[in-house]
């Protein structure tokens, strides 16, 4: 009863709603296949997007022409511009968003896109043919056709709920959880491994003591995620800051003997780096309290998510140590937190495109692979979404470098080296991360989205006028210099030493303490320029200016690494013939297939010496 | 880990937002449990408050302080007042609602009540102490203490959902069952039953070509439901008209053999006025062709809700013969339509103010009680609120009348004469009907309301106003006359007969051609009060002229019954001892305890000679 659909995407979560709408709007028509129409886009956990790393995806998302940055300014209740002290590749955008308006948008968003169809339905089996994904038969018993599928299926296969001693089968509480997909991908030969979860008790508001919490307001100087000119909600809703305590502590350990992560009744993994409370005060039984975020669910509503609060232990042990936590003294919980175990499946089984090696037009994005985080995973249904069109389209598969992007090196670890817990960005683990600005999202790669019809001719412009007008900026101050007479006055004022002789105003700008509009003060047509100039352009420059030989630097090692990055492997490479390679080089090599000589050399288990024999044996 | 609470709520549909917001608002700390906090008040069926005799209820439940009204106004996409061309005890208000924004209100309403905490989980137990409903046990295994609580399952208990051959457990589709309740309800001596509800399939509204139906618009003087000054949307959206036909009606015969109601795989029975479209092609052979209303199912959504095609046909069958429907041709399906079996309680074991017979302080609202409809549901919800808070302070209980109100006639048919089949509320069910009039639930119900502390000093005063502006409106016209020199030109301009003496204003505008702004323009006085008046004033006043011998002869049966209504009848009256009963009657008394002579006279079985008798002991 259905068509034949170019893609069919399974669930509607952040990875398959960018997913959907990447193909779709390439052209492709996509079936968007998901449990429960009124639940999509659900922010499962915070509702909260981007921060440290995260925010750079958001942006990047937003630079190729997804969707997660627009939808999250729409229903921003809150922005931060994280890290606004440090140097700029540490900047890192974050929302606070109603949870309720962010999923409506999306749903919305969905709907606007003529290719997008939507079926209610649960997906327990992919259809293959000739080795390849060719659909997918549901719960209801449908059989749906398609020249690919993209599996975003999150925390819902054979997702199990713990609090305490008590575990039940759900995808998410009060969900139902999908059966029959693991098992069958099993059969086909797939690797599949347990993850775990969990998320913090949901209280009652007007049962909290703000009093006694520190207010956190957002930037008053209001940014955005979106490189385009999504309108921005006016007002803004204030976040609070309180802390465990010792006392709290020594309640949480009373549940110990009944924690399904200590008992070990937990087998999977969970993210390090959002750990449990429990987990917390355990690893880090040094620390006398840890922070509480106190973060509003939306606008309107009096819901309030605890974050820092993760736990899965048993509920009465969560509300007694939650009411000892200053301003929660008379917490009215709605739901207690709780820990999930699901399905995932081990990511070195990927290309680099997020196609599997096994099934061919199989893709998975978001928790599937192994990752954590919302960004995480709308980033990789995007990639995932693009490249299944280009896949069936015989189109340039899309691959970024972990020179232009976080996502680039989210795919590239992930699929390299593989993760056995949950996968979460760092700035620490992109080695480029100078280039890989929040700011500079959009020059790096909407020229990429561009080039595959993702992005409006209009909107390219827009970037390279951007691009253009910050270099004419920062030629300006590189031609033109100023005298010690307007100059040592300036220098005086925010303290820094003053110049004997004629200086250039790039060179005066590179100094730390002098500012873009510090110089314009001493320079009419500088701030002439700057007055014509939008504000981004003039930050855009300055960062140009004061990092410029940082830059240069980072650009030198991505230009000598290179060689390594462009040097291509064949997939279908033979390692077998090359016995001078190391037995667990030659394994590794055969699992992940990577793509380049620089993949290569980022496999555990792959030697220099392995990575010489490779080269030597391509010339 | 949880405080008693006075009354515990289980479900959150419409009947228990009702309940626990009325509960709340007379003093009672209440808890309301539900599976989802993303799914209060969700709209499982149409998208629509109202209609004929459903919309009196709504304006009943808004003249009792109930929230019904209140939130489908704010969330109408359009308003009709349906049956305007008829009597005003026909004219039934009915708005088309936005889903997600009417869940969404509730959602907040109950969060403005600083008696209504929230707690998301499953109840699996009634914990009963000394006969009395003391507490809930959920599914995470809290006990919950209280000192009453009311049940609003809805179709969760035991919920089996049914499409073709498929069947499945679900509450709704894509959402769990609750398990448990009714087999220990059954364990402490309820009966049990099973009914059958069906809804249509969700098609994406893109798909439809709208040039091959008839548009249907709300009405252009606005209404409302509620007696409130709650602000409504400016604009409105249009809902279509298309129909069934020949063709339709054969395609879906195929399906017939795979049919769920037509093999006897359901046992439940279900809404005889609501029927499936198979239903309809079988019960009703000699139509050609049904109507199809078409409502959008919000304000941006392009998801439809395709009204009258309800049905549990296999998928495939539903959607070859949607497709047969003018202007669905390339109709998309977003989800098929399905039926599904759930539990009910009979609810002859109910007094009329919703409390069980068999175990105190436990209350039972809503689709548990075998009826269906939103308004039916939540109507209940309110009795019960209101009477489980009653009930656990000592005070008067609140039963309405079959002559004061349309709520007063479901609650006394459910609890009276049970229902087999889901029970859906008519103007014809009302004897009283004349009385019972969308326009005047103010005047009908806010007194009781405010009696009880529902409703504020400054609201009742409003409808006082309202009724004595009326009454003076209506004493004027009774009080003065025009002669035939200025009222025949009028009379001769609405095609009524002239008159030949002064006659009275009063008179004249019994006449059915006559309208009480023709008379505002012969009598400059009436004229002046009339513009001095609210709208609604005015309205009141012409229908209480217009009417009024009906009314009064109306008045008259009510008086003439009113004996044996409020003849009051111990709830433990004994009549076992009374010999003189027939044994069906006696039987019936003593499951029924009915609560007056009137009462008793309704119950089937129950005859005007045993009434004799139960008068001759009662004296």
């Amino acid at each position: 009863m259905f068509k034949k659909y170019n893609i069919i995407v399974v669930g509607g979560g952040h990875a398959g709603c960018e997913a959907a709408a990447a193909a779709a709007n390439l052209g492709s028509s996509v079936l968007l296949v998901t449990m429960n129409m009124g639940t999509i886009a659900q922010m499962s956990c915070n509702p909260a997007m981007g921060g440290v790393a995260k925010g750079q995806i958001v942006r990047e998302i937003d630079a190729m022409g997804g969707y997660s940055g627009i939808i999250a300014d729409k229903t921003t209740i809150q922005f931060r511009m994280l890290n606004r002290s440090k140097g700029p590749a540490m900047w890192s955008p974050r929302t606070q968003n109603d949870r309720m308006r962010f999923a409506e948008e999306w749903r919305l968003q969905l709907e606007a896109l003529p290719n997008v169809d939507m079926w209610q339905d649960t997906v327990r089996e992919i259809i293959v043919k000739n080795g390849r994904a060719a659909g997918v038969v549901t719960s209801l018993g449908m059989s749906i056709e398609s020249d690919a599928v993209v599996l975003t299926n999150g925390t819902f296969l054979n997702g199990i709920i713990h609090i305490g001693e008590k575990r039940f089968g759900g995808g998410r509480t009060g969900e139902k959880a999908a059966t029959g997909l693991t098992e069958q991908l099993i059969t086909l030969g797939f690797e599949a491994g347990r993850m775990k979860t969990g998320t913090p008790p949901r209280v009652d508001g007007r049962s909290l003591d703000y009093s006694k919490m520190e207010e956190q307001w957002g930037d008053s100087e209001r940014g955005r995620f979106s490189f385009t000119d999504v309108p921005l909600p006016t007002e803004q809703r204030c976040c609070w800051i309180t802390y465990t305590n010792e006392q709290v502590h020594e309640t949480l350990k009373e549940g110990f003997e009944k924690s399904p992560m200590f008992t070990g009744r937990i087998k999977g993994l969970g993210p390090r780096y959002c750990p449990s409370i429990e987990d917390k005060i355990n690893r880090f039984a040094e620390r006398d309290r840890h922070q509480i975020f106190v973060e509003p669910e939306g606008w309107k509503t009096v819901e309030i998510y605890v974050n820092g609060f993760s736990t899965s232990l048993p509920e009465d042990v969560q509300q007694r140590a939650l009411r000892q936590i200053p301003g929660f003294e008379n917490a009215k919980m709605y739901r207690p937190g709780y820990a999930i175990e699901y399905d995932y499946f081990p990511p070195m089984q990927l290309d680099l495109t997020l196609e599997t090696h096994r099934i061919k037009h199989l893709f998975f994005a978001g928790q599937i692979n192994g990752t954590t985080g919302y960004e995480e995973a709308a980033s990789q249904g995007l990639i995932a979404g693009i490249n299944a069109h280009q896949r069936i389209n015989d189109g340039h598969e899309l691959i970024l470098k972990r020179s232009e992007s976080y996502i680039g090196v989210l795919i590239d670890d992930l699929v390299t080296k593989g993760t056995e817990e949950p996968y979460r960005m760092f700035t620490s683990r992109a080695e480029h991360r100078l280039l890989l600005r929040q700011d500079n999202a959009d020059a790096r790669l909407t020229p990429i989205a561009h080039k595959l019809g993702l992005v409006s001719d209009e909107r390219l412009d827009r970037v390279k006028q951007k691009v253009e007008a910050a270099d004419k900026l920062v030629a300006y101050m590189r031609d033109n210099a100023i005298g010690p007479d307007t100059l040592n006055p300036i220098l005086h004022r925010v303290q820094s030493s003053p110049v004997t002789q004629k200086t250039r105003l790039f060179q005066i700008l590179t100094r730390p303490q002098v500012g873009i509009y510090d110089l314009a003060m001493a320079d009419t047509a500088l701030a002439d320029l700057i007055n014509r100039s939008d504000r981004e352009v003039v930050e855009q420059a300055e960062i140009k200016v004061k990092y410029d030989s940082y830059f240069e630097k980072e650009m030198e090692i991505v230009n000598k690494m290179r060689k390594m990055e462009d040097q291509e492997i064949n997939p279908d490479f033979d390692y077998t013939a090359l016995v001078s390679l190391s037995k667990e080089a030659r394994e590794k090599l055969i699992k992940v297939k990577p793509r380049t000589l620089g993949q290569a050399s980022r496999i555990s288990g792959v030697s220099p010496s392995d990575i010489s024999v490779l080269m030597i044996h391509m010339g």
